[in-house]
């Protein structure tokens, strides 16, 4: 078997928490119980002051680093930025990385069953919001005895996931790292999440979300909204470079494949609409949509962020198109504003929206020390 | 009745033209016969030198200007620049606009009989190509006694059917107006279409391109295809500043429209589905993509370019992300580097790509300073 890279945080496994209290909902429903799927990477110290929590995005899930057994092809989805010496150091850092709820991967969802039913949730799973995400993940912190952590941090959806977290929970966050991501969707952003709604409803073989009973998946739906996602996280630069007008075969004047970059499209749709689940996919789209915690406060983010009470990293880059530079200008300028201390970088990168996921040396500079600094300001041994 | 604005070519109606000379096209395949269906606007002067031809974009069509009878709710798709005294002024111009082979909307297309079969041409109707349709073109003019266009003027598919016009029939094209468009697609361009086209082709009612033999249309696929080429024909601010996150009623917590950009597209979508042939959405896309006349040059598109003969106004939208403002000046580069006259000017709209369809008065400046040239090197009365 091949030897795991020494900064590598090595097997890991998923371990579940189930929660028997009741969870109110921002949608006015309640969920009676659930499960929570989460992994662990490092050690928590005896003061629980070491505590590093990860908030996944859109298709994201709890296995963020390492692998799930030695020779596992592929590992977890931020391996590039977590392990011993790494941005998140595992030999300070204690992470704690979950499945949300809602989600496809072990986590109570659309996949598990309705106790109320004694049938999968399916379609009738609740809509969930980020809210609602932080404070299951906050009884997650209960259950693992951290009392507050010494950062939250995440990407895209994950970062709105740390700015509710510096909103909902001020004590119990220490630092927020909040990367490639917006205080809000605009109207463009919404568009392109309806549309890979629509495409998923309308796909006959969704039968209003209820495929699983009808033994069947929306496949062409979701491979439809999952090529238009993939386009919105590639740098129109980085598709050109990576596929430009390359044919893969000659052009045959019909519509089978003849340019690279419809193949890898139908690829990425192909083996997606085979691993995730369509109603998850739709509500996490959703949660997405609905996150705006301005809004309550007119529209004044500002204000908005008045609770706040930990340091803020920013990071946008340079190329992403989906949430580019200035919205994530727009937070700093509103933490700016509020008078909390916030560092922001805007990395230069020809990856999009997926830089957030890549080992970019600045980025990893950046990162890496403000991690220190929340090292440092949790007096966290070795630092 | 209303009266027609004074700036209107007023109450025009469609004519058809049949050839018989079988046209051979790029794909290797021959169409036999075939009509097209074009309107006119203007007279064409004794010695045939004021005529100006109008070329479409993917889901245009010939009607370009004034109304089809005197309450008609809706003027031409360019009737903002054709008219007595607008930019390509009908008191100089003779102005042809036609429907091009393989569309909708009366020329032959895959709604027209196969006479080899007797049954639609369907799926079975050829590919077309830019060059294709600028050799049917060429015939229309012979048709109408024009010799040599004016001016060949369009924006998007239409400017590249412009561009071909100058490599194709030098002698043909006196200027060239090429406006929103771009010297080949880009992998992003290639992958949006490539959207548009799994969306439409894996909708059950597709049936391989037969749904007019089983009575259906396949409506979910063509809503989708028009509901993501709608959000790259809007910029990101004009999208922002029409709806924002303007709901359209409560949150419901459900997959009910909410936001106000979501009834947008799903409209858009929906008509556009009742009014237009999926198989010509097709080939059209395909047009597009297939569009790289530096292709058989290496890629060195001033070599490409060698044959023009003519002067060129190329017209760019400050906001237009589908072909942005850099892929106007990588042809103006290139007519620079050929040698060959160019005017350019990239205009500051907020509309993103359908700024060309809009009356932006810079824009109308110097689409009508062009003209006013045209006129001027024609020696046209009153010019």
């Amino acid at each position: 078997m091949p030897e795991l890279a020494s900064d590598s945080v090595g097997v890991v496994a998923p371990q579940t928490a189930h929660f028997d209290d009741p969870l109110a909902l921002a949608c006015g429903k309640t969920l009676p119980s659930y499960t929570l799927v989460y992994e662990t990477y490092g050690t928590l110290n005896a003061e629980g002051t070491n505590a590093v929590l990860i908030c996944h995005a859109l298709s994201g899930h709890h296995h963020a680093a390492g692998r799930h057994h030695e020779d596992d092809r592929k590992p977890g989805w931020w391996d590039a930025h977590i392990g011993p010496g790494k941005s998140i150091d595992t030999n300070r850092f204690f992470v704690v990385s979950l499945n949300n709820l809602g989600g496809c991967h072990g986590s109570t969802g659309p996949l598990s069953i309705n106790p109320d039913t004694g049938r999968l949730w399916g379609p009738d799973f609740p809509m969930m919001t980020v809210s609602d995400w932080v404070h299951s993940q906050a009884r997650l912190a209960d259950r693992l005895g951290i009392e507050r952590f010494a950062a939250v941090v995440g990407g895209s959806l994950g970062g709105m996931q740390v700015m509710q977290w510096a909103l909902d929970y001020p004590e119990r966050i220490a630092h927020a790292a909040v990367i490639a991501a917006t205080p809000r969707l605009s109207a463009q952003n919404i568009a392109f999440n309806e549309v890979a709604r629509q495409a998923i409803r309308s796909d006959p073989d969704f039968h209003d979300g209820w495929y699983g009973e009808h033994d069947t998946l929306p496949r062409r739906g979701l491979k439809l909204a999952r090529m238009v996602g993939h386009i919105t996280y590639l740098s129109e630069a980085a598709m050109g470079s990576k596929f430009g007008r390359d044919l893969r075969q000659d052009l045959g004047y019909g519509y089978d494949v003849e340019f690279q970059v419809e193949s890898y499209l139908r690829h990425q749709g192909d083996t997606f609409s085979e691993s995730f689940d369509a109603n998850t996919y739709l509500l996490m789209t959703k949660a997405l949509d609905y996150f705006d915690p301005a809004a309550p406060h007119g529209g004044d983010l500002a204000a908005a962020l008045a609770p706040a009470k930990c340091p803020f990293l920013v990071v946008s880059f340079s190329t992403d198109w989906r949430f580019p530079p200035w919205r994530s200008r727009e937070l700093v300028d509103a933490l700016v504003r509020a008078d909390k201390p916030v560092s922001y970088a805007n990395i230069d990168s020809p990856h999009g929206h997926d830089a957030f996921l890549l080992p970019e040396p600045r980025y990893q500079a950046v990162f890496a020390g403000f991690m220190a600094r929340v090292a440092r300001d949790q007096q966290l041994e070795g630092s």
